[in-house]
């Protein structure tokens, strides 16, 4: 039975419920800490070797050499060959608008020159090799995939390294498929704390990257976390979430399914309504129990509404605002009549869904933006994953032997008001008159 | 005495030699952890009275409440006022310039919009408030506090809340002027793992940040590790170091200075030297040796050098090329005659110095770009700081109802093809024919 938690702006402990219901803390087990730390260490050291009898272990796979954990990629292109068509065609179409949308975000190098001739800038080069972590069984989603390989493509990265777990032995076309949709160039099936190892340090096989990205299980997490600095890592993900603001004018069928949408995918996660129309609360709270046992995961959407979801009324949308800029949700939908004007004053979200016709899933899968967000309110200082993650910037300094003269002045002062007189020296060497 | 070691590129084991030259773990210690771990925790449960114990016992401050250890800003600016003219002026010239070249790094949100009136973009917002971290005693760095807060303010981060040690309660003049130059909002007189845990978590009287920046010792890296996703944090720096790649036609004097300038930072820091010419090595090396008794850090310069710094002979440029993007140089001077052809070929550094009249220290401290550079092989997949680590971005997407229909066609076979029906559904629903 639904027994969603309702909230009201006007109550005094506001805040504090709302504070309570948001926090969230990931998992964090001394016992998970150790056995990762292990097998970080014992795939650094030994290489393919370890890799394999991991995957032996835990995956129950049958391979005893790690060439035989390499997926060709003619056999990625044969799954593209082997998907009904019209999975194929949704999955080449979303891999267009995901690509187009992220050529926009490539950055440039730029440099400018002044009046003595000194040249100032910045270079932008892609990272060489990247890794994608994509989990196994049930959770193996081709959307994924896209999301994560399809940026670090447009950004230039020249060798992208998938690793997926294949529990006993078997392989998920889907994956595959989308794979070779995104241009993926080496795949592994391996999985878990293994896989990161062997991203991160390289073994005899599989080439060392610069950065792994991808969603897993708390060991992987786990295992980002502790190779975080040998390698990039993109962002460690809590639950999912989604705020729904609405002015009421929105069919609550419709609300009622996009809060589904994101509770389905766990039971911890959260969805939210906010409306200053009562009225309409409560009709979505009809739909919710007349729509929910209709739903293929009940049961999930149940848990997750019940311990996680909740309905906030306000007095205006101004309040809603507020409310949604503590959030910082990882999705919002704006649900209302001008949505780009209540946009603007959004200072926090991973992304920002508009008007009654940009459900979620739209994003989640084909509108072009990235569906890897910032989760638990890190969206106040991080971003959707983008073709930003995969490039690098360096610093272009060519100071002129006229500006030599006058930022020698001025560096060899602070220099040495830092007592770092090696610094001066070298400044004021290439001062004309010293 | 100076034995700085010597590789050839030649020689068969010159990567592995190399490799062992550059390994750099940084310190990770049990004990360290769980002091920091206690203290982050306490800070959040007993806020400003946990702040203040600990800046009693490891600062041996007077104060015996919060507000006493806030720094008020006329204090900056008197301090300002106090120090001698040339400082002042070399530091506002140096902000003057940080501040002109990080206005090139903003970023601007966009859109676009489809022929079928669907809206795409990214909404490009700054941080609300930001952390600096600023360390007290000898390693109180005035060019830092700019480096560090120039970014953020350029980003437009509304609350940029300084916090440094004052042991003793001694206060440096030269970092409070340059907070007062930078427009820091608020200063306050703590530090360590407890100043950390105030910026990260909030107490009374401290502001709850969204991102905390700079650097500081073991403890401070400790702690800005254990908070990382509460909120964010930069780049946690190992030692720092220099690779200067010179053809033989640089002063040698010139060059020592600039390896020295790395090295007297202190013992764990690297220079090293590249080139093709084995007689300008050698007169590099007597440069070294005549000019090492000549300096105020020579000891510190020594250690460095004689541990972890080296002169590479390579055949030709092309082998310096290949070596510097294995080493991924924090710094990286270009002592060659066109400087910007060969930039061009870098895959990784955190800052170029280009030609003869751009030694390291000009961008240490005047030049325009950051000088918190990314160390130990991490240009590889970070960029120096910028405007950017201020700034995020939300993703911007309506789709109109028009657009709903082929994209919602594709979300819900992508949907169906991952057993998400509620994700399905919610297309489904904006579908005109259902």
């Amino acid at each position: 039975m639904i027994d969603i938690s309702e909230l009201n702006f006007q109550q005094a402990d506001f805040w504090s419920k709302l504070s309570e219901l948001l926090a969230w803390e990931g998992v964090s087990d001394a016992a998970i800490a150790d056995t990762v730390r292990n097998i970080l260490a014992d795939v650094k050291q030994r290489g393919d070797q370890a890799v394999v009898e991991y995957s032996q272990r835990f995956d129950r796979v049958k391979a005893t050499a790690m060439t035989e954990l390499e997926i060709p990629l003619e056999r990625a292109a044969a799954a593209l060959e082997s998907i009904p068509a019209a999975q194929r065609q949704a999955l080449e179409k979303a891999a267009e608008r995901v690509r187009q949308y992220h050529e926009h975000q490539k950055q440039e190098s730029w440099h400018y020159v002044e009046a003595d001739g000194t040249l100032l800038g910045q270079q932008v080069t892609p990272l060489d090799r990247a890794g994608l972590y994509v989990p196994g069984g049930k959770a193996a989603y081709p959307s994924s995939v896209l999301m994560n390989a399809i940026p670090a493509k447009v950004a230039g990265v020249q060798e992208l390294i998938m690793v997926v777990p294949t529990p006993d032995d078997e392989v998920n076309d889907l994956v595959l498929a989308a794979a070779a949709i995104a241009g993926v160039d080496r795949i592994f099936a391996i999985g878990g704390a293994q896989a990161v190892a062997a991203l991160a340090y390289g073994t005899e096989t599989i080439p060392q990257v610069d950065k792994i990205v991808g969603p897993g299980n708390i060991f992987v997490a786990t295992a980002k976390g502790m190779v975080f600095g040998t390698v990039g890592i993109d962002m460690i993900a809590g639950p999912s979430e989604i705020l729904v603001i609405c002015d009421g004018k929105t069919d609550p069928d419709w609300i009622a399914m996009d809060l589904f949408s994101q509770a389905e995918h766990d039971e911890d996660a959260q969805s939210i309504l906010i409306s200053p129309d009562a009225d309409f609360l409560q009709k979505v709270k009809q739909s919710i129990a007349r729509l929910l046992p209709t739903m293929e995961r009940k049961a999930i959407i149940e848990t997750s509404l019940n311990n996680r979801g909740t309905m906030i009324l306000v007095n205006d949308m101004q309040q809603a605002v507020e409310v949604c800029n503590f959030i910082a949700p990882e999705h919002l939908e704006l649900s209302v009549d001008e949505p780009m004007e209540m946009a603007k004053q959004i200072r926090h979200a991973g992304a920002i869904f508009m008007g009654r016709y940009t459900p979620e899933a739209l994003g989640d899968y084909c509108a072009g933006p990235n569906h890897v967000l910032p989760t638990s309110r890190t969206a106040r200082f991080s971003s959707p994953l983008g073709v930003y993650d995969f490039q690098k910037r360096s610093s272009l300094i060519q100071v002129s032997p006229q500006g030599a003269q006058s930022l020698g002045q001025v560096a060899s002062v602070l220099a040495r008001g830092e007592s770092l007189t090696a610094h001066a020296r070298s400044a004021e060497y290439r001062l004309q008159e010293k």
